[in-house]
């Protein structure tokens, strides 16, 4: 198909479909003459995921472009992979604080012993944001006691068992795919559904309106 | 105290406080000469709960204004309250894409029924953001299925019915408080614990390394 075809499959205009090209992240399509190419499925399958990434993704071009570098030649380890997807994602917490707050806050490891989480395979930088988290909470005088944090953390390990679990068994290729995607595009689900649950416990708490 | 002790006590540089000075989120002092003020421990709650929620909640000064006023002059319901906390967020999913994707996804209402929410009082941006979200999963050809949806949905219903049992029943002052710091301050908190969680869970299945 050509370009405006491509464009008109996947709902993204041309000028857009150009610039993914220039940028390196759609490859090229098979030239049938000095200004026309030529682009099949797999253009298709490409463009549609850097819609989905740049869209509710929210991915930045160069954050899209590690991410497809880590489906097409995938890291060797499946950490690597999870930090590859987290990096994409970027810290959700602002700007890292300087000062105290470059020491791990003292709830963190507690926390993660009383969760009996394999502490040294854990990646530094959601350790450093956990730490950040906790430190502006504590500085909004927001207390939030152990047993808040070990249901916070008991409901993602839930969450992310279940996500690990459905790995598929195949290709590494595959498996690399899912993990990126899965924990890119599915981190805006559960926040606009705890924002949907909030709504609902708010309703049942204080009733409607 | 004198602007050089508040940014001692608060670790704030004087040249961010005084620009908070000037944007108004932090109350001016009491003037001790035409070019000194003193302030007290009221500017040094306010300044903690600004940097809080500049640092690790990541908000704009345009957002930290609308939480502050959100906070000093609470809207009349819990629902407000909510949103108020919601739009300071924004939403986590990018641009709202165009298009069909301004259609509520074919899968959001079934599975708000299955939850058995309130459907009438939710956010409507937060509707808006999941049904975002699952036309980016389709995009990117990653299926979800409806098991998959509700056991995200009963996760969050968990932290959310928790969370809200926890406003205080005391002034409404209170209340909004906890509302919008607990809103916004523990979303980066469950993010990073979700991507620990990953670690823990990929080590268990794939082993270290």
């Amino acid at each position: 198909m050509r370009i405006s075809e491509l464009s008109t499959v996947c709902g993204v205009p041309v000028a857009t479909v150009k610039y993914y090209l220039r940028e390196g992240l759609l490859p090229a399509g098979r030239l049938t003459s000095a200004t026309q190419a030529q682009y099949d499925t797999t253009h298709v399958a490409r463009l549609n995921l850097i819609r989905a990434l740049a869209g509710a993704g929210g991915l930045s071009v160069a954050a899209i472009r590690d991410v497809l570098a880590g489906i097409d030649q995938p890291p060797e380890s499946v950490a690597e992979v999870l930090g590859t997807a987290h990096r994409a994602l970027g810290t959700p917490l602002g700007t890292p604080e300087k000062g105290p707050e470059a020491r791990p806050h003292p709830s963190v490891m507690p926390l993660l012993e009383k969760l009996g989480w394999w502490i040294d395979g854990l990646d530094q930088q959601a350790l450093d944001d956990a730490s950040a988290a906790l430190y502006a909470l504590d500085a909004a005088d927001f207390p939030i006691s152990e047993n808040e944090l070990i249901a916070y953390g008991r409901s993602m390990e839930a969450m992310a068992q279940t996500e690990i679990a459905g790995i598929p068994n195949g290709s590494r290729e595959e498996a690399v795919r899912y993990v990126v995607l899965g924990t890119i595009l599915i981190e805006p689900l559960i926040l606009a559904l705890r924002r949907l649950a909030h709504d609902d416990a708010a309703i049942r708490r204080f009733g409607p309106g």
